[in-house]
């Protein structure tokens, strides 16, 4: 409904004091009738500014609004930017014609106004980017979001929403907004009975059984919370993925899904099992140069698209864990990608082809293989296949150094893949900001082409000049009414986006941006909440993995510490693999003298992790075996560093809780408890966590526990012979 | 925050027509800060009362609230009338200590004005019953909330609520209300690794994993919607249970549920597997009269009341379906029920021994098993054992006669189970109200003491002057947002507890609350809604399983017609067992020529059943074998009478899709669409049981489908042909 007709019709019979206080009964009772806060409306929560002052501007600046636009697009910008006002502000801008609107939305081409006032070049090479600008004509005020596409205008819509939810001015705006990469892409690993793989916030979002007759309304709130960040692109099943996914029926459930995705600017993908020929097509074989196989992927992308016209692609999983990849045939993976580029090349459809497989038979060093495998096919990609690299070279862990493909492969458009959902972070009950994690991916220095060629420079495409770029994001959403369990696993989700618009972005401006509009504009909280967000991932380092020990989590289910595993079904899955720890010292030699994965980076890069007196301390253990005794460059002992870095991780989440505690009446009740919970539990894992590394370890040096700490409550047979049932994200 | 004081402090300086403009302002606004309409709020939606008038009048009436008890239960009274008038009135009452406080609530014991203004009379064997009373003294009136317990207190509030929000007068109130059954109990058939068995409203509430130290929000939402239905009690487990359930750290889990509940009144129960002395306890028996086991039942108890004082009891399902249970060492369901009793007794503790077991030996009529096996055992069990029996002596048809078993065991207390969950009734894709089938079992006449015997009496132990009384129903909860899947769902939450509470309740009359409740006031829109669900089971009887028809669903998942089902592990998991067409005819003969399962109800009872003049058409093929061509009192003959059954189902979900289609505008968008889409899907399922069922039967009575009725859309073949992935409720 108009409020703002309402408002002008009640206002006449009454005074300006009546208004005012209309509008703060307004406000106080709005927050009173709220059910309880579970967290459902992300970071989109549109209640009244609780800021008068700037209330009362916004108000001024947004009297009348000239939106031009009728496609299925601009309809729910429409919608979006009318709830928002209405929640907001307690009052809708005036719909009008009139070109002096204060505020005009539209392209260029549905809106004659914005023709006008906007120049050619700003608008050149926008593609899905916008303008939002202030304008100033005789005094008065307009402002204009302007998009080539109307994709632009809904993402310059949220930008504007943004900027009122982060109570920023809107009086000089000289906004230009441009996609750093092309595909911005969630990946669910959701399997087609609702299982999620390393899925820690419930099960599927997806109801396999209800589509595509029953779309609930919480899909819509999926694609609006993705489109307010630029999220583009959704693979909706697991990369393990059952070729099932592929027949009529689920086509049109995925069909479904994309009908209520596309307004809002995603394109539904899917994972293709590479056997699917076989299993669902009735041939003998998946070579992917048999003729047959190619006829029969061309017929499926054929038919993919007449239920979904502007499907986005494959995402492939092959030759890897398991899965079934054209080294089953003799073939390489560029045989395997080109073969289903070239099925879906006629409908602009893309491949993303992961690069994380390791060799089953060569027992090399399991970090090196990727590049092993990928290095050489560099150039031998069709031009719609992009290979998906994950950000290290093992798996997800909480750190990594940058996966030493990025920059290695200049022939090769090379997409990001990051892990949302927290499989080596302490699943959904660890406090984890990833926006950290992602910036110093991808700030990383390839020294591909000379000092600052940052890792995003290899993503964007800046550097080798690619048009095909993307990114992905292996989704931490699940069916938990706050979706990704933890109240600040949001963040993850939001970061993702914002960073895959803009990997320029600061994790600092982003997770400030974050608290804003999930928690609350008080300056003070947002500073509390934001160190909070800001030391937490290097927390968790602290005390699952420091100074650059990786893969030490219990084995399977990954749930807790397991340093101790030995003997699983081949050397590089476990632990012992990794830290390499002796009476000698611990750390996985991966030099000249080792592995030699550093020769896999490019010489500069390769320089600094081999030097001894150059590495960071963080990655020391990943790319050397130190002595126990070796003097860092703290002056500790090897030993005494690594014991003071989980004793610190711990003493941190305890710093958190109490900056937490802090926080009580500052945010809502019900998500001020929860994290409060949580928290508790982290604690908790994170003592757990330190001690039985810390004995597990000690039991290698021999060296002391510094009397200064507190001793560990158990000992190291009590933490080895814990047992867990059924724990989540792995079939149990 | 008190918003009256609010109000007040602000209105000093404006005039009336400004705060009635405020108010409207605040209603329109209200309304237009909700993000999408998810159904989370089920029917406890706060929202501001539209019709002004009734608004005024509330206001007026409770200006003022003296509110005492300061348990935890009365603290979240407090709580839930707080947010109630905030949302509903969008002002607070005045908290005041004044004995003329214009809402008075509290128990004799803690309120002195209670004390005065209540007889005891009033309150003798209120139990956990309430009042509430308007009073009139000098022209001022008052409205009184009185409670022996704050249990009570609690209901009390909760039912001013339910007045408030389908908008009764308040002017003279003379509630008394008694629950008229004590244990009012949900069955959570979930699992520990999170799937629910035939759950179809996504996966289990309890997050296991996260528990004892993370306990979600919506938790506590799940408590408060119990208790404003009266619901007391909830089994967390699965009945086909885990040992693992009664161990250490998952007892620990359920006590931090129990205190999540607690202040709502719920007790936590749980199933416990018969073996458990065995599997998790270390014996080499489970035998109920070892001594050894004994033991150990006895301190596992005493161990579960150390964390969870106020536990309720076990629910027990032994020796069916492959259960364990006391049969394995030659004693009787009497023997293994009492052992756990004696165990829980000391603790006031409770027994629920499940009577749904079926001889896996003798092959006497599935449909007579359950009586069999407890008739005998009537008087053996101890005083606080309940039998549970469900509704039906099958399985939770759409339509069963009542359990033969009420009325058969006057010695013994037997607690109803109902189905809530749609197991055979759609899954949650159907729109089906359940009020009508509990009603219609609760009216039931056992004539076990004469005409008026009804099962109602039985269940309320009036019959039979048990003061152990309980009754349960199958959770269709689970971590959808909406808690239920469908919509409409909700409703059967609603009407079990509130039938639970009062089965003399008419199905109508809870209709009609749950409607306002939920949906809208609007009287011309609950006519039409409520015609829906007063219709919506009989439409699904007939489209399933029409005139007696019964268990001829697809086989294990139970998704859609499998009257073909033959050859399973055995032919009481067949459907041909129960339909029994042949070229003479169909329907399963419990008459004294066939299985005479007849004889096990009263002779008044089983006289009607048995005379086909008598018997009403709706049970005729549950109790007779009888010929396609026999003339039915519609003058129809058996085939023409079936076919038109399954015709009218299918008419009557069209009917509902266009009685909804008027609902558009009435109600929200978003639960507009999700009811329209599901309707859409009914229709097509109704479709295919009808098409399915007809053929199949045709082809034993080669009879035509009269040519008014549109042709299948496809041969039987087809039909029994269909394969389904992935149907919920079951282990894929």
């Amino acid at each position: 409904m108009n409020l703002f007709k309402q408002l002008q019709r009640r206002l006449k019979s009454v005074n300006r004091n009546c208004v005012s206080m209309c509008l703060t009964l307004v406000i106080t009772l709005y927050y009173s009738s709220a059910f309880s806060e579970t967290g459902y409306r992300l970071w989109m929560r549109y209640d009244r500014i609780e800021n008068n002052k700037q209330l009362e501007q916004y108000r001024s600046q947004l009297q009348t609004i000239n939106f031009q636009g009728h496609s299925i697009t601009a309809q729910v910008a429409k919608k979006e930017i009318s709830s928002a006002f209405n929640g907001l502000l307690g009052t809708e801008p005036k719909v009008t014609l009139s070109s002096s609107a204060s505020l005009l939305i539209g392209t260029p081409e549905n809106s004659p106004q914005i023709k006008s006032l906007i120049t050619p070049k700003e608008l050149l090479n926008l593609s899905d980017g916008y303008l939002v600008k202030t304008f100033h004509n005789k005094g008065q005020q307009q402002i204009v979001i302007a998009g080539l596409t109307e994709k632009g205008v809904l993402y310059g819509v949220f930008h504007l929403i943004r900027l009122m939810k982060t109570q920023q001015s809107l009086s000089a705006l000289t906004i230009r907004e441009i996609p750093s990469i092309k595909n911005r892409v969630l990946n669910h690993w959701d399997n087609l009975d609702g299982t999620v793989e390393r899925g820690y916030a419930g099960t599927s979002l997806w109801e396999w059984h209800k589509l595509p007759g029953f779309t609930q309304t919480r899909y819509t709130d999926y694609a609006r919370a993705n489109a307010s960040v630029g999220i583009n692109g959704t693979v909706l099943n697991n990369v393990n993925a059952n070729a099932l996914s592929l027949t009529k029926p689920y086509l049109l459930k995925a069909a479904a899904l994309a009908n209520v995705f596309r307004p809002y600017g995603i394109k539904v993908y899917l994972s293709a099992r590479f056997s699917s020929p076989i299993e669902i097509g009735g041939l003998k074989t998946a070579d992917p140069l048999d003729p047959e196989v190619k006829r029969w992927w061309s017929m499926k992308v054929k038919e993919i698209y007449a239920y979904i016209p502007d499907f986005g692609g494959f995402l492939v999983k092959a030759n890897s864990e398991g899965q079934p990849g054209p080294q089953n045939y003799g073939r390489s993976h560029a045989d395997g990608a080109n073969m289903l580029a070239d099925a879906l090349a006629p409908f602009d459809g893309i491949v993303m082809w992961r690069a994380f497989v390791y060799d089953d038979k060569v027992p090399d060093d399991r970090a090196k293989q990727a590049y092993n495998e990928f290095k050489p096919l560099d150039g031998k990609f069709r031009a719609n296949v992009l290979v998906q690299v994950k950000n290290g070279a093992v798996d997800f862990q909480p750190r990594e150094p940058f996966h030493p493909l990025f920059g290695a492969m200049p022939a090769t458009p090379l997409m990001m893949e990051f892990q949302l959902t927290q499989e080596y972070l302490g699943f959904s009950t660890h406090l984890a900001y990833l926006g950290t994690l992602f910036k110093e991916t991808l700030a990383a220095d390839t020294y591909a082409k000379g000092k600052g060629s940052t890792v995003a420079d290899v993503v964007t495409g800046k550097l080798d000049q690619h048009q095909l770029t993307g990114i992905a994001g292996v989704a931490n959403i699940g069916s938990d009414v706050n979706w990704c369990g933890h109240p600040f696993a949001q963040s993850n989700w939001y970061s993702f986006g914002r960073m895959a618009w803009n990997p320029g972005l600061s994790a600092t401006a982003v997770a400030d941006e974050w608290i804003r509009m999930t928690f609350t504009n008080d300056i003070n909280a947002i500073a509390t909440i934001k160190e909070m967000m800001m030391g937490s991932r290097e927390t968790i380092v602290n005390y699952m993995t420091p100074l650059g020990l990786h893969h030490i989590m219990a084995r399977n289910h990954h749930y807790g510490p397991g340093p101790w595993v030995k003997d699983a079904g081949r050397a590089d899955w476990t632990s012992v693999y990794y830290h390499k720890a002796d009476a000698v010292g611990i750390g996985f030699d991966r030099t000249a003298t080792g592995s030699n994965a550093i020769a896999q980076y490019s010489p500069d890069a390769a320089r600094e992790f081999a030097d001894l007196a150059n590495i960071p301390d963080k990655y020391l253990l990943w790319f050397h075996h130190v002595k126990w005794s070796d003097k860092l460059r703290s002056g500790n002992t090897l030993w005494d560093e690594l014991v003071s870095h989980y004793y610190l991780g711990v003493r941190d989440v305890a710093k958190m809780q109490s900056q937490w505690k802090a926080m009580a009446g500052k945010i809502d009740e019900d998500r001020f408890k929860e994290v409060a919970e949580l928290l508790e539990i982290q604690h908790e894992e994170a003592k757990w966590w330190r001690d039985a590394c810390v004995l597990y370890f000690q039991s290698f040096s021999g060296l002391p526990i510094p009397a200064s700490y507190e001793k560990p409550a158990h000992d190291l047979a009590y933490y080895e012979n814990l047992r867990f049932y059924f724990v989540p994200g792995i079939k149990n």
